[in-house]
């Protein structure tokens, strides 16, 4: 508890192996396969893992129904340090397969982005902001902080 | 591009101040309301945002409807160091008005956790597994990798 954080972050998909070799090719990290029948990316920061639908909804409760209608409601977001690094990104997700939802443009909020959907439909967003610095570790800040 | 992460996470809420209220319960950690109709909370490794919902769907697309029926499908984890850490946080999260989905338990794959959902039916998995330790600074790491 002394450091508050998300540690991984699991999405439950449809077919393990195709979102495995997706996200093997937009991260370009490493899948740590040695637990069956999950995948874990050993991002910094933050985890990223593969769990198929069915079994991460039965691990949460037998109420809860494994069927994944409309919106999520959640984005993830990977911050670039430049328009460049955005449309690289952007070019490397639609080469692996994903629908690229908004091609990137200028956004309302001074950066510039767009937005993947992966093989199960959840949302990537991928920006630059005039208003984000990153730490040595790569994590973000605000340019205004120290 | 050169560190592969996701740099944000961002749920889309019904009720903007309740959710930052309930976040700032449970995580303990500064809001940053800098910005306007969005909070940012600067969690170490990845961020997590607070964002109204219909205005979420709205910046990825006109065609995303921004009603959220069911299951995500997607599960945020905090990992804990102890069986104590992981129950100290679900109380934390009963006590910020979180639905207690699943209360914590021996799981099958060796570990000790329960799940949560947040005000907007978000669930997060409170886990200690044997198998995981953290780095220096708090990543989460595999204990037979150095």
């Amino acid at each position: 508890m002394k450091i508050p954080r998300i540690s991984m972050l699991t999405l439950g998909v449809a077919d393990l192996k195709r979102a495995a070799k997706f996200y093997e090719s937009v991260l370009k990290t490493p899948l740590n396969l040695t637990y069956e029948g999950v995948v874990f990316i050993e991002l910094p920061g933050t985890w990223l893992a593969l769990y198929p639908l069915e079994n991460l909804a039965g691990d949460i409760s037998a109420q809860i129904h494994p069927s994944k209608e409309g919106f999520s409601g959640i984005t993830l977001a990977h911050n670039g340090r430049s328009r460049d690094e955005v449309l690289a990104v952007i070019e490397r997700a639609r080469s692996a397969g994903a629908r690229i939802v908004k091609e990137p443009r200028e956004t309302s909020w001074g950066g510039f982005g767009g937005y993947f959907s992966d093989l199960d439909g959840y949302h990537w967003e991928v920006a630059w902001g005039p208003m984000f610095d990153f730490t040595e570790k790569g994590e973000l800040k605000f340019k205004d902080k120290t």
